[in-house]
């Protein structure tokens, strides 16, 4: 298989995370030639969404998605409330930044709670909740299903075919405002994943996560592996996206406390560079 | 919700290892009056096929199931014929034990390989290649899906659904040959768990396995938790076992390197009955 387009590679500010902020993501970015970035919004507001909007355009890097809106289950209405509130305030930032999706890692269980199916529901009506202003913003809602190891405590919806269905439930027409962010880290295992890929189409398909699997994992979350590195088939799981239609970005999320958050970030772009092009 | 019935508690010896070999595990059950264990074979090897049937028999335990058969992926046809042989022996001896079944860890990905549909066509080969002995022993085989964390390194069969539909493809007429174990830790997450439960039915759910998933978990393998003690509704999984014909016992089965490993087992087991009846 061909190697993928050089100017679809995007970095998301995770993999540089501790070492770099906003500023020098961009800068980093636009230095080794990468087109596109994703920024984390913790970065966004230290560095400021004014500044961040103006250096972005500056260097004629798209943003690829904002991370993260979501978080929708909570133990009361006032704190559900103050989440779509803040749920508010990101698909603004990401207007702002004129991102192509927020990202939504949607929450996991409550706090206390045991009612899965309870924060599912908590979940769907979050997002019914901010899907009228995400279409005025004009910016897409990604729903990211999680690994079901995050099940708990990062996101109840764990399968693409789940987050598909929210997609049908609150946006039977297509419309292009709600879709999913395929992250090959959470879904490579799924035995559903080419059909659901297809299922999705290209207006449902709205960003492409890549990274790999590491064996063994020595950690729930930190513990990511450079592309190559693991076993995921990222050829394979690329080739499925495209034929469903998929034409963006494929943006690198390294979480890696052990191994790439202790290297210099030009390090790690420079590797992505080739890693991005030789196995994904 | 009614507690479960008492004398349907059974006890995995993974729950006391490093503590027990198996001879103890079956005087601590007996003397606790738990009426149920499933032994690993590392752990029957050790006390002997023979010596260790006669004892169950002789406290009057049922083996709700043995651990285990399976790891059928592997790089090569050399290697793929061993783990038959293996498993054709897990088999006799589960058969020695009069095994309510013999539990399936399928395997995952073969060394070198990213390529989990090859290792999901190896699995389906190898189940059908000893199906026919272990009809002739009169042993169900239990297929147990496990989280997709372990789907590289332990098993590539991850959500009840795959498993049915395996079982669907090897043994159509629902002989009650081969069949499912459920373990509440693997599945809790699943959307669709309550429907594929239901689709499972009587004749296909072989086991129930019973521990909890905490919050945080600190390790992939080894830090589950006891009843109770994660975010696992265990009373409403039970429920769906019941109202879908499952009348068998419920094994507890808890990896703790760090917390239950390090206590005294008789400690350990008299926790796992006051939370059976409490929280399960």
């Amino acid at each position: 298989m061909a190697a993928p387009p050089a100017g679809l590679l995007s970095i998301n500010t995770a993999t540089t995370r501790g070492r770099w902020g906003l500023a020098e993501a961009i800068e980093g970015c636009a230095r080794h030639g990468i087109r596109g970035i994703s920024p984390w919004r913790d970065l966004l507001h230290a560095m400021g969404v004014a500044n961040a909007a103006r250096a972005i355009r500056a260097r004629g890097l798209t943003v690829t998605g904002l991370c993260r809106g979501g978080m929708f289950s909570a133990r009361n209405a006032r704190a559900r409330k103050a989440n779509i509130a803040d749920n508010l305030r990101a698909i603004d930032e990401a207007h702002a930044l004129e991102a192509q999706c927020l990202v939504l890692v949607v929450g996991g269980l409550a706090e206390g709670s045991k009612d899965i199916a309870g924060a599912r529901a908590q979940v769907r009506d979050g997002i019914a909740a901010i899907l009228p202003h995400a279409k005025a913003a004009g910016i897409p809602l990604a729903i990211e299903p999680l690994h079901p190891m995050y099940a708990a405590d990062r996101a109840c919806v764990n399968t693409l075919a789940q987050a598909l269905d929210l997609c049908d439930a609150l946006d039977r027409g297509r419309t292009g405002a709600l879709g999913v962010a395929v992250d090959a880290y959470h879904v490579w295992w799924d035995p559903q994943l080419e059909a659901q890929i297809r299922r999705a189409g290209k207006r449902r398909l709205l960003a492409y996560h890549i990274c790999d699997w590491l064996v063994p994992t020595t950690d729930l979350l930190l513990d990511r592996g450079m592309m190559g590195d693991g076993v995921i088939d990222l050829k394979r799981i690329r080739g499925w996206m495209m034929r469903a239609g998929y034409r963006g970005f494929h943006e690198v999320e390294i979480f890696s406390a052990k191994n790439w958050w202790q290297r210099d970030p030009d390090e790690v772009l420079a590797i992505c560079k080739a890693r991005y092009r030789r196995v994904t």
